[in-house]
């Protein structure tokens, strides 16, 4: 189980079908909330991923449409029977969330946050107000064995295990070193931009993702008004993805001034065909 | 008009159906919040109030669950174009709301809080957290006149404007005075509890209400429960409906537990057979 779900997908205000930022995402047995826009413990219910088993939240930058439904979600943990699992909560500059004895609190800065069974949570600088930061799930490279070739070279049994510890084993026919009868499998990546300025900031992370899920507030037109406000353009987002070589781009924090999104979809596939446009409760699996 | 929309009726924490506690009333051109939880900015979207005419905002008291959602409404009116017009917010103690240009805060106490075009709005003490209180909407008395004995008696046109101001007119059949041609229209009254003990708080200022708006957090059995964190049951809100005479009651703050409405509502009727259970979206034209 590696599974992307939008719950809120609206940029700055929300609209009837478009509620404010938050993405969870679910791998095998544990759960992260990226964001938590007002109205994200409904999202949570609506969408059934299950607010109570929720490991991690992860803020991307202190501006109230990306945060406010943090204390929803805290006071309705605060209020469950039994008393909640501990969560993780990772708060940019200038937020606090205090008194819940089950959240354990850390400043979002650069670097590895959270480290998971298989995977760990990273935190990259961008550009759009103090201390944002936009966040990269990877999973870790694991070693997978070429069962026909292990086969093929007499392995099996015990001796598989013997490998794995040593990095190599002795066999009738001579020394077989793990190498030769495994590969790496590249952990799967997924990207979230939070709010920010379309620049390079996040370029040299994104290559190869999985997933780019990327803010585009703007259409192409109003690159000035993105700067102005440190926000990126659906270009921005879509060049991004091209010069990433990423598998799929997802738009999301779509401006309320936008009811027609085929422009932005086409805008952005004329620069990245594999892009959507992300839409509250949509769900991708990785 | 004078309507009031349900725009969350949940207790403590939302559901998949039920939002958190707001009230919208709209009495001609003005319209008012009481309580304004989390997602109430989309509610008022999705029941098609308009959140950019609200005149003024009620908070009852200092919990997360009835006042969370004032912080998104502001952000996004303070986000809209043309400015957003003056808004007056009714905070209690504990809760403040600074940094909007455009609110002209006031910390709620007991009596009149707001003078609206035929009617006011005042507050009552209730039993729950310090600051606790409840709303009333008071429509004006106003006098009517009794066309068909004013006409008999020889009164119309210019007459009329005069009665009103001098408050008696010589006529030719002798002297009338205007309590002879008139009738005090009462003015339309309604209530709401906010989250409260079931005592006898708002007995005697919910006489004859047009409607009761009561929160009924517990069922009759968890008595012991609805004291011991100042709540009502739904017998403690149908029994003041009853005593207190009023046209009709509405139960809200509705507890999550609670998947089956219809033993509540069977509960209530026995005592008070005019009751509801509130439901979001719900309009009742007073």
């Amino acid at each position: 189980m590696f599974r992307v779900t939008f719950l809120g997908t609206s940029g700055s205000t929300p609209t009837t079908s478009r509620g404010m930022p938050s993405i969870a995402i679910k791998y095998e047995s544990e759960l992260l909330l990226w964001d938590c826009g007002e109205g994200t413990q409904r999202q949570l219910m609506k969408y059934k991923v299950g607010y109570g088993s929720i490991d991690a939240i992860f803020i991307t930058h202190n501006h109230l449409d990306h945060y406010l439904g943090l204390f929803g979600l805290l006071e309705t943990l605060k209020l469950s029977s039994p008393s909640p699992r501990t969560i993780s909560l990772f708060l940019p500059w200038g937020l606090d969330a205090d008194g819940y004895h089950f959240a354990k609190t850390s400043k979002i800065k650069e670097g590895e946050l959270y480290s998971g069974k298989g995977f760990g949570v990273f935190a990259v600088p961008v550009k759009h107000c103090r201390g944002s930061h936009g966040l990269v799930f990877q999973e870790e490279t694991k070693l997978k064995f070429h069962e026909e070739k292990a086969h093929s070279l007499g392995l099996s049994g015990k001796v598989f295990r013997e490998i794995q510890e040593k990095g190599k084993v002795k066999t009738k026919s001579g020394e077989i070193k793990l190498e030769d009868v495994t590969w790496k499998k590249t952990g799967r990546k997924v990207i979230y931009s939070g709010d920010c300025l379309g620049d390079d900031s996040l370029l040299e992370v994104s290559r190869g993702a999985d997933l780019l899920i990327h803010e585009a507030t703007f259409d192409s037109s109003m690159k000035s008004e993105a700067i102005e406000r440190m926000h990126s353009t659906v270009e921005d987002a879509a060049s991004l993805a091209k010069r990433a070589d990423v598998k799929k781009l997802l738009l999301t924090h779509i401006s309320p001034r936008y009811s027609d999104h085929s422009l932005l979809l086409e805008e952005a596939r004329k620069i990245f065909p594999a892009t959507e446009i992300a839409f509250d409760g949509l769900i991708i699996d990785i």
